[in-house]
């Protein structure tokens, strides 16, 4: 066998067999050996941001690392910005990058670079192999990596070391380090602040405090000692839904994140960092606490944080049986009329929302009202762009469907960022995806143009109109859509929108809705 | 005014007037100030690799730098690859990267990436802007370096730089260095070993070695001593056709490079760096040049490749008078009929082609005999992707036309390779750009599949057609060019093919010609 062999070894024994892929001449060794692993599921992607985005949907869904495969300096970089994205979502991946043969680096080929300079900034962990000898242990500790440092892990992959022989060894399974607990001192200070300051005491909550079992514990001590509940400005993934407890996003605008926790003296953090403005503006602060607020760390972001809330409740002498404030338990069950707005689309989509639908939201200035809306609907996942880099929300639901093949996956798309990973939804046609993907087509970077106010612009001439506007001419997205061999309809109207959705919904396989607004 | 119109005013004063922007909020008033600056042209993509391979087109035919206008790391990160190329085929950029205010650079917000890091590798040259009065020397140095390195220069301009208030100062004009001038030993040891090598001496012609009065004088060197004259294997940019003097491309297939380069003892690097294999393969050796070959560097890719020349002309006592083998004088005038097949392609191409086009070859695998039937052809420009990474057609396209725009720009277009930043097509759109696009559409990654037999691999099994088809669904470019507002038709037969190419011509405007093969 060879070290690509071994490779595909030492991912399946570790449960990962999805392999999010774009490979190329380098990684032909590694293609050949997935090639003869029928148990593994390659998914191309026709660009590499969508084969990471793809990847760090799966992840956050799967609970469990899928694998890239991507080629060289300049492949890996095209997948940065959605690793940026996973990085920041704190989701697991075995990053495989393929290299040139170690002898063939110091001839400074055309497609040589520095891939780990590239890697770093995106990576938790960083592995070039050494030799095929070393492929067995380096995939080990990349596996590793992935699981115990959240986040991606990448694997550099000479291509000599796939192609070189390999002794044949026993397969074990590796076993990450358990997620590091709390200790007594930690859970005791954050009781006694509980306990000091009555109403003025928040938990920002992320990881397994987002899901339902860790919500539903926040939730008894929310009620129990009058604490509010938060949630990062861009959740990985939050369980959200009827008969789940509901946690306050802090809002992307500065004031209106500010204002929200104004009043909060004391913020624990449940598996989040600290929550800081999303830019730098001038006069105004980066952090979002008051001066006066005591920010104490529960659970770092690699920390047990399902233990560490199970023990401050406990601690707090919260029983298991202590009451719980679930969501709003209905939505108006009319349906908008009329003209087709963000609001509309947003009452309609959390109206319809099918039972344990995936939802990914990356319609940035649109459909705001679809969070606060969907609150008291149907159960759901709901996930953002963790990173905030524009172009994950459609390989986000390629992973997301991929994982979880018996649930319904909702995107919501602003069409500025739907650009920047179009691509994918062919592999949503090619891998007959369960998504229902709705473009808000406001044919602008809208966010931009609220960010021009912001620095006082109010007039905007040629050069920035040019540069914030997407119309001349208007995307079809129809025509792109089917041109990716994925089915597609426009909406103008809010009956139409409805009655499209609806239908997307109740059949199989992706439908793009371009809902013109 | 503030530092962000004193980055307009040096670029301006520099004749740097074209702006390819993908901006975001950290680039607002870099974007208000170049709304105060109409003399600039902005010109917006829809996803960063289109700006940056934008950037290289451009930088290539107008023999300029264009500058970028990115958002923070994950945007420079989609932009990399295409600044590879750009770094690779020696084109001068000014890469303008926007980063967070610097005050809040610590605070880790979710934006916040190693920028230095992910520009080194693809830049020849990174400056991180200090504060507002630091812009004006910082964009001189980036400027000088993307001049005189030769290559994309970074420019990192936290928003705090951009926003603050700077004195207005005198604005000069920056004189980069000259190119440094062969010294006159080196001459005479080219000289010495062309005079003791009869017939076993070749030039590898780069930079200015490739345009009309370079190859002029390589073309009476050549004719006088029996040199032979050789081309990259992904030359940046060569002047070529009727008239012109012809290079030997040297060919990407290891074997056939090596066989090339086998009766060559001496070559003489005239602008580019010694010749290695694209990739190592097992048992093959990086160097394409023969053990007994010495290589000798006239002028090194940051030299004055022109007066290196003329002075080895001189040195040898080669007289401007000396006549000059010139390329093929003229072509079969018949068009190919029946079957649509690369070759069909290739020659109807050739024959139509347009005098004083400007072609950018990225059909890898395909139209592979349009560079020998084109050489008695109309005079052109020739272009491919000098870094290997694939994904640069369509951008090179949009900037060799913006740089060029009485001259017709003919893209022959990878399928695969195109879907990388198909968003070009848009700004081909918006911007009205003279570009004929010719998508061979073979529906694979066809080089990746001559790879894996190279490798040994006979057999596909299910793994590795999943990785290297692209059908299951096939690819409708008519619909994708139309989706983004490009014209576009298909062509099945050769017939329908040339009456399309030649209408393409014919007409102002981009269009899409969706070759099936």
């Amino acid at each position: 066998m060879n070290g690509a062999d071994r490779l595909c070894d030492v991912l399946l024994v570790n449960g990962v067999d999805v392999c999010f892929a774009n490979p190329g001449t380098s990684e032909m060794h590694f293609v050949a050996a997935l090639d003869r692993k029928p148990q593994m599921r390659c998914v191309l992607g026709l660009f590499e941001g969508v084969a990471t985005g793809a990847a760090d949907g799966y992840g956050r869904m799967a609970d469990k690392p899928a694998a890239t495969l991507l080629h060289t300096g300049p492949g890996l970089a095209n997948g940065l910005a959605n690793l940026h994205n996973a990085r920041r979502a704190r989701t697991p991946i075995v990053n495989c990058v393929g290299d040139h043969a170690s002898h063939h680096l110091p001839y400074d080929a055309p497609l040589t670079t520095d891939i780990e300079s590239l890697a770093r900034p995106m990576s938790r962990f960083v592995r070039r192999i050494a030799g095929p000898e070393d492929v067995g242990p380096g995939a080990e500790a990349v596996y590793r990596a992935a699981i115990e440092r959240r986040g991606p892990a990448t694997l550099i992959l000479p291509a000599d070391s796939a192609w070189g022989e390999v002794a044949p060894g026993d397969l074990v399974r590796t076993m990450p380090e358990p997620a590091p607990k709390a200790d007594e001192a930690t859970i005791r200070t954050v009781v006694e602040a509980i306990r000091a300051t009555p109403g003025r005491v928040g938990l920002l909550l992320a990881e397994r405090g987002c899901r339902a079992d860790g919500l539903e514990i926040a939730g008894r001590i929310a009620a129990a000692e009058n604490v509010r509940l938060f949630g990062e400005v861009l959740g990985a993934r939050t369980e959200r839904g009827r008969g789940r407890v509901p946690v306050e996003r802090i809002p992307y605008p500065i004031d209106a994140a500010i204002e929200l926790l104004r009043d909060i003296d004391v913020l624990v953090l449940v598996g989040a960092p600290e929550p800081v403005a999303f830019f730098g503006y001038p006069g105004k602060p980066s952090r979002l606490v008051s001066a006066q607020c005591r920010v104490l760390t529960l659970a770092g972001i690699e920390g047990d944080t399902f233990d560490a809330l199970e023990r401050l409740a406990d601690g707090l002498g919260v029983s298991p049986s202590q009451p719980v404030r679930h969501a709003a338990p209905s939505l108006d069950p009319s349906l908008p009329t009329g003209a087709l707005t963000d609001a509309a689309i947003s009452a309609i989509t959390a109206r319809l929302l099918p039972d344990q639908a995936i939802v990914v939201d990356e319609g940035l200035t649109s459909g705001r009202s679809f969070y606060a809306l969907s609150e008291g609907g149907p159960q759901h996942d709901y996930m953002m762009i963790s990173g905030g880099s524009i172009g994950l929300g459609i390989p986000l639901a390629v992973g997301a469907a991929i994982a979880c093949p018996d649930r319904k996956v909702v995107a919501l798309q602003a069409d500025g960022s739907a650009m920047y990973t179009v691509q994918g939804l062919w592999t949503q046609a090619r891998e007959k995806l369960d998504v229902v993907t709705v473009i808000f087509s406001n044919r602008a970077y809208a966010i931009l143009r609220l960010e021009m106010m912001n620095v006082g612009v109010r007039h905007f001439d040629r050069n920035a109109e040019r540069m914030l506007r997407l119309d001349e001419p208007a995307l079809d997205w129809v025509a792109l859509a089917n041109g990716m061999g994925v089915e597609a309809a426009r909406a103008t109207t809010a009956e139409q929108f409805a009655t499209l959705f609806a239908a997307a919904l109740a059949r199989p396989g992706p439908f793009l809705i371009e809902a013109v607004i």
